[in-house]
């Protein structure tokens, strides 16, 4: 965990800078979601294409696709997602105050867990086999609503009404977390129509036509990037979890008996994904889903879990599908969603891992991961560190001071270098002012241009995260920089 | 207009060559709508990613972001779609077929035309003026209510019902266009919010965000790549009209004074952008929009035409918002959205002018566009001339023969400028098919290893359009390839 990186100061300081803005803020903004600014849309498309450059162009296994965000509602029918896709609610009969079960009970925890060591340590351990479970992950996802239910009566002196104070529940229900629309113009033609829920459908609705017009054979994947939206109430942990999120995946097509050796390789890509992101291998971990808690199409799932300041939670997910979705589409829509081997002509429903990495949620991480604050000759200095193939903006070009002839020079060399990369020019303030700005958004390198350049035909490369300063030839600026990004 | 390109042809062609598919084809499709296939996806990544080089990281005066779908009822209430942005329906008393009557009049439009010449004709012109500027474009966007009845009962001979043929239409009433959706889990907490019907609200919002948190001075733009969504009937012209489809977009911030230059500029702009897309100016024109037809925040509104096989349609807009939404944001959130120049302290709301670019649109007009047939030794060759910049695939590799020496060598190169570009390795068939296949995915460049590339190190580069072929160093290939595409 990094320790300098509270909830608030990345919050104001993402704001501020830049990153990400409360959504329809002027009016109030919406149930937690987030508009991405000028430097976090950088940030979000230098990873977005990266990952697509790493694992769909340069693999020959992978194809990528783009799938429509309203779905016929068949879709998610055949997917189980109408029926297995919900929250599970609770009413306060006292002050009407309404509330997530699985939230009123995470949220206090720590209490129940005093609880329950008190009484295990009582009793001798005579307690119910997924409590303990529930009680060494502190966490309740995917406990059925009659296990929510026990807990909730277990532990009622603890799990009260937050508002209220009393205990007087209504039974939990459950509430679907698909975004409902209708699509048709007049109200007696309307079809009920959902927003994805996730981008899996759109990449198993298309197996057959990827099939058909390309030249993938078993083993390969169906990558996709995009947004999904769950109707959900959220805690407000920043993009953690929002109401509409991107997300990058794909669907590995595999024969069934090779499922856990294409899972284990998965997961170590998976691994080395996320280090080669910058993040901290200390603040990462894998988790891998109780029975109990798995989605309804999954017989594996593993999470990369990162450790916020609120606690570890889900960054990347792992799942072994089988061939849960091809099997129910093809049985709902009628249509063969079999693969022939083009050797042996057998034929047979493929089997799939699924790897899934939260794109606007990463962003949110490598925020609390890279944020920085340093004491400098008695000043507080914010650094963004994030690695320099996705910074925002990749070089800043100064001139040391205000004069003309800096200033051009310093124009001139920024106009060719942002013929390549994202660059900034700035002549605004002091050259420690203008360091510290490029520092909070992360630009790995400032060009500084002084009066010895104008003789010397050379700048001065400042690094971000040392402050060490190099001397660099302004002839030789775009190979160094390039050079560094390779 | 491309004669070879014929809508039959060219959905058939994208459909097996794995440009797009139709969206939840195996439950029956919804509405017209599309998902991108492996090609399609990768020539639209292109496209956008170029856009947003151009216009956004290349220009010193624009920053992009990336602003929610689900936006705040409130947002739609200020900017007037609630009540403006909608379809006019009438239904049949007679058969209860319900139609958009836009579609009705266009789609008689001919008949209408030679109707009206004759009247003209016959009483020498004395018809409303608003009613010789729809026969002089052929098009009814945007007339009013009044005006579409005017010209159903002007013309009722041939305005019949197109399914019973009776003419008894009931009178034509507004629907509107925005996708509705419901936030929240319980149905007594539920609050109505809308799917963007257009990518421009999201720039609004944030225009006081982008202000504060980045250095943009008047003039300057935000820019934005997304979805928006319309629920509207379409007519099934290929991605011309969907119901959910990718905008790339800028708002321009002015003062009021500067909006003729401005809007000169970006006219400029636009047309030699479209130009460099590669198409045909013949195939391109511009169209002011009459005062009846413009949307109801705009002054003034030209369209980038395109002509397809079934007529000139819309592809950009460019339209001069003026202050509208900014001032009814202010007025409808009370937050201060005045501008403050930095030397002089005035204060004032800026005017916009809107470039418009629709993404999946132009992906359908560049299909159109490159699509072509040719005969080539008594055999039919289909070739996809797209410029290479945006080409899906940059270059395929084969060996010219089924041999283990050529397909090592082959594959050696190809993973070799796959780090680079986009490629494709292909030992399938003869050569002559292999070639076919790229010709039809718009692949520029084959690279086909033989026997004298085993002694000359070189490789024979065969170009897409003219079929000639060159013979060059295999050490120098990404040298040459990198050359054609810069």
């Amino acid at each position: 965990m990094n320790k300098q990186a509270s909830l608030e100061k990345i919050t104001a300081w993402a704001k501020r800078r830049g990153f990400i803005y409360p959504s329809s803020e002027i009016y109030g903004g919406l149930a937690n979601n987030y508009d991405f600014g000028p430097y976090g849309t950088e940030l979000k498309n230098n990873i977005r294409d990266l990952w697509w450059k790493r694992f769909v162009v340069n693999r020959e296994d992978m194809v990528g696709i783009d799938a429509s965000i309203i779905l016929n509602s068949k879709v998610w029918e055949a997917s189980g997602h109408t029926e297995s896709f919900a929250d599970v609610m609770i009413d306060c009969k006292n002050c009407k105050n309404r509330t997530r079960i699985d939230h009123l009970i995470e949220d206090k925890f720590n209490e129940i867990f005093n609880e329950y060591s008190k009484q295990k340590d009582y009793k001798g351990g005579s307690v119910d086999d997924w409590i303990v479970k529930v009680m060494q992950r502190g966490k309740v996802e995917g406990l059925s609503i009659q296990q929510l239910k026990t807990l909730l009566l277990k532990y009622k002196e603890i799990l009260k009404c937050p508002v209220c104070g009393k205990f007087d529940w209504t039974e939990p229900r459950k509430f679907n977390q698909l975004f409902e629309t209708h699509i048709g113009i007049l109200e007696e033609s309307k079809s009920l129509a959902y927003l994805r829920g996730e981008i899996a459908q759109g990449l198993f609705l298309n197996f057959k036509n990827v099939l058909d017009s390309t030249r993938v054979r078993l083993p390969f994947g169906i990558a996709q990037q995009g947004k999904a939206f769950r109707n959900e109430i959220t805690k407000g942990q920043l993009l953690h979890r929002t109401l509409e999120f991107d997300l990058m995946e794909f669907e590995y097509f595999i024969r069934e008996k090779d499922w856990k050796d294409v899972y284990a390789y998965w997961e170590k890509e998976m691994w080395q994904y996320a280090l080669d992101l910058g993040i901290d291998g200390q603040n990462l971990r894998w988790r891998e889903h109780e029975e109990f808690e798995r989605s309804h199409y999954s017989k594996m799932t593993k999470d990369i879990e990162y450790e916020y300041p609120f606690g570890w939670k889900e960054m990347f997910g792992l799942a072994y599908r089988t061939d849960f979705d091809l099997k129910n589409h093809m049985k709902n829509s009628g249509q063969d969603l079999n693969y022939t081997d083009p050797n042996t002509n057998e034929k047979f429903i493929p089997h799939v891992v699924e790897p899934t990495f939260g794109l606007s949620r990463l962003i949110g991480i490598l925020m609390f991961e890279g944020y920085n604050e340093e004491e400098v000759n008695g000043k507080q200095r914010v650094i963004f560190k994030i690695d320099p193939k996705i910074a925002p903006v990749k070089a800043a070009i100064f001139p040391l001071q205000k004069d003309e002839k800096l200033k051009n020079l310093a124009r001139e060399i920024f106009e060719k270098l942002r013929k390549e990369f994202s660059c900034e020019f700035d002549d605004a303030g002091n050259i420690g002012k203008m360091y510290r700005r490029q520092d909070e958004i992360g630009t790995p390198w400032c060009v500084t241009i002084d009066f010895d350049s104008l003789k010397d035909n050379s700048a001065t490369i400042r690094d971000r995260d040392t402050m060490k300063q190099e001397r660099v030839k302004i002839s030789d600026l775009e190979n160094w920089i390039s050079g560094k990004l390779s």
